[in-house]
């Protein structure tokens, strides 16, 4: 082909158009295969990546906030305590946290505790004879004090060194059973949650616009019944996690509310609705050994009448409730439409790779078709002689 | 084309190089379709994927700490209390939280309470006219305590249950108007907030290293004068959310407070600063009836001088702020650009599945064009003969 | 070729099958080029792609929780306090949080204040020498109090305006060096850490199977000779991150346990362990002078036997260590390998595009290749005449 001479190259790169030379082959078996491979990939683009994945959409994260209020009176009639009635401001500890909380279920409590002398808990390593076993100013990471240096009479036959500090020391080792707080299974606790998708600018709330006033002061969540009752019972919680609620009260335990939104913004809000698990997130084999459940130690200071500091040690076992909101929007948008259709059209050209594989190197013809494949160009002089084998 | 006999297949393999042939057609109207086509792909990866989204760069999330204080004084002088003044450490609560704050702005408090005996608030299903309509041991999520089964006089003309509970019970059901601790809107936070990139190891902090020790000692947020100050006034952060600070004080909310940081490191590090938005993040109605705004209750316990355990509850009624702290930062990488690149080149391809389509099935010289495209290969001994069409 | 007329032209065209026709060129420059780019896509997708990214692997998100439990007791015998033991009660605060603790490590008490009137400190703005220099109820952010308008003596020489505050007025402006509980060095801290993948359903926890009881009475956590005991010592955790542990104390500081769980489970479940590092996440800089390290006030409040008011102002300085839990899971999947190499596949087309440019534009004989690679068809009518060129 002779060059042609152009006035204008630019005009002329501009006004045409390459595309590639196709060999059309009409061979059945060939043929069957490559739409087989074509079907399987454009079903899996448009099941998968457009239906199931959403690919038409533009996806944006949650932002959410959490309020709680958890109600209920538990009453307590134990030899330690008398009779008493404990409320939320006595149960819930610390008072406010952002997105959890913690009901106290059961407790060992040390009243009138002071800065003072007293006898070590028969321990390993605190058990003594003489004053020689107690080194003074000794603290070790298991005893309940600083060493005196002194070895004094624990109870009767039993002497342990003794210790500076908060005495008496909290003696009790066994937790009360049953559980004294174990009517905190018909408390109920109010999660308000508010959600926003910012990119989108759509807010919703748990407690939807059809709830009524009058219905949230008496519904409960119930699973089939009332689904979207943001109002929950703890021992209906506990319940779905597998768990027994006064078992679980007994040593404590960590549980997740879990509130999953997945809205499709393409249909009504209204279908944008919050859905809510339960799941128990710590440990559940109750045989470990190295303080199993949950608790921890607080007090509460006094100062007595001689003006003296003192404290009641409370050790609080109970269950530690983690709301956790999470959850995405999708809606309609051209931009992740094309990608998702561009790559699809892209992967289908992996159905030439493979039956190029088959013609090329596994049918009886495949030299015939090699031929009219390729076209073969040597880098010799002569290789242009013969290369206008087409 | 006859096979050439090659001694060594797999160097012929390593040594030639096969490209697609490609038909080149001079046609106005399907090059300008081809170049529009690929100009507006061109210009979708320039401008969006390589400018916009920055994909010359690698992206790393942001690791970040918060320390936040609270400063300011407010003064009550109500009926109930007297002349008090609050400080930070009695209307934070809990005083330490890792990224939010509580600052109680109303309240209700009920003094002097021990366990014992009282009449039940007269509301819905505990009004009574014998001790028959009370069932004693009977705990009911509404009410304050566990009914002893005698039916007492409330007050004048008003008969309740009486219940075993914090007595006296909390009576006031209306919140303070205005709020008593208003004065929170002058209250002023310090928020360190420390971050950092580790795969660049960047860190910095939002105490800008211009920030002198004098300045912010004086120093307040103004997002026109001040953006860079890190001390916000409660009042400020709260009107720019839209609402009105004695409004909000009254029944509580919760407000984020926003970080972001959008740091890109190919520039000056001094140009990466954090940006501050303010949020309301509960819902603004407060017409809603259960449990509007944000409150909780808390105690302060005492021994009375008998001995006895009483206790101050606190209705709280308050601001829960949340920091929130997010960002990324992008720096040039090989890696990504020349993925950035590839992929876009792939989507070249795009333009020409559409010039073909309009050149093969629009065009009136469809079938010339398509002539020149495509070789058509039978499948039969025949087809040999008359497949050398081009 | 004159067209085929076919009975069924949808058979026709599901028994076809196009392949881009291709010229192979014999040129060893170019030829070596191309195999090379191959060669160095290949490696990248097999190496990066596959081997070091996971490519063949599914991937799940951890969901965790965290238990912590602070054990130790520190001895302080200062002027200001006589002999007094702390335990994890009094220095924990709040004594329960969601990931995070504080442990308290130096602290100023200011005890027995009361609401009443006392001169405010000598500090900018208070000093005065009138009641005239006093407006009676201004609240200053800086300022303890409410002022009464009234000038008093604070000490010989200086006077200073009244307030109404809680009185006395924490006086101490510098801490206690060295840090009063300093002996928080040797507390230790065990973390009980649950680990779940939902979509493998795989969960775990950081007490491995193979550790006993016994073995954690008395572990502590070593980088080389114990890696997976979950109980640490607070001075190993702050050696770790490069600060001293008394230096840190003396002010406070916010330092960040992180947990990290990389699980391949593909390979035993007993290889999937967790990895502990810690990090300083506040600013180490102490001189810094805006309230610098991490501090904030609590009081405790108790009822004289007055009957009045009076509370404990503590300003604790200490240490807060915040439990980060991140990592992944990975699984063969068959979805994610096929999209792994499809897109490797895709990429290998690229060497084709930087041989074309070499070919076609650089070597010597670019237009005998060219006229190789091309066809060239002309749109007029006389094309069609000349376009038999090849």
């Amino acid at each position: 082909m002779p060059l042609r001479e152009t006035c204008c190259s630019v005009c002329d790169f501009i006004l045409e158009y390459d595309t590639p030379r196709i060999v059309l082959i009409k061979n059945k078996k060939v043929g069957l295969i490559n739409r087989l491979v074509q079907l399987v990939i454009l079903s899996y683009i448009i099941g998968w990546v457009l239906i199931w994945r959403k690919g038409y959409q533009d996806f944006d994260s949650i932002v959410s906030s959490v309020i709680i209020k958890v109600k209920g009176v538990a009453f307590v009639n134990s030899s330690g305590f008398g009779e008493r009635l404990w409320d939320s401001a006595d149960y819930i500890i610390p008072p406010e946290q952002e997105s959890s909380f913690f009901v106290m279920t059961n407790l060992i409590r040390t009243e009138n505790q002071t800065q003072g002398h007293c006898p070590e808990l028969p321990k390993n390593g605190f058990n003594c004879t003489s004053d020689s076993n107690c080194t003074a100013g000794l603290i070790d990471p298991h005893s309940s004090g600083v060493l005196t240096g002194k070895c004094v009479t624990f109870n009767e036959g039993v002497k342990t060194c003794e210790v500076l500090a908060w005495c008496p020391l909290e003696s009790q080792t066994v937790f009360p059973n049953p559980a004294l707080l174990g009517g905190a299974e018909n408390f109920t606790v109010l999660i308000k949650n508010n959600i926003r998708f910012p990119q989108f600018n759509f807010s919703k709330r748990n407690i939807l616009p059809n709830i009524s006033a009058s219905y949230l002061k008496t519904c409960v969540f119930n699973r089939t019944k009332e689904p979207y009752c943001p109002i929950f019972r703890l021992g209906d919680i506990v319940r779905e996690t597998g768990d027994k609620f006064q078992e679980l009260a007994l040593q404590g335990g960590v549980i997740g509310i879990l509130i999953k939104w997945n809205c499709n913004l393409d249909r009504s809000a209204s279908e944008c609705v919050p859905q809510y698990t339960f799941q128990r997130l710590d440990n559940r084999n109750v045989d470990e050994t190295v303080s199993p459940g949950y608790n921890f130690r607080y007090a509460k200071y006094y100062e007595n009448s001689a003006g003296k500091e003192t404290r009641t040690l409370i050790k609080a076992y109970g269950i530690r409730f983690e709301v956790e909101v999470f959850g995405k929007a999708g809606k309609f948008n051209i931009i992740p439409t094309m990608i998702s259709i561009g790559s699809g059209i892209a992967l289908l050209g992996m159905g030439t790779v493979l039956c190029d594989m088959i013609i090329l190197h596994l049918l009886k013809k495949r030299n015939y078709y090699k031929e009219k494949k390729y076209k073969y160009v040597e880098d010799y002089e002569r290789g242009i002689d013969d290369a206008d084998d087409d």
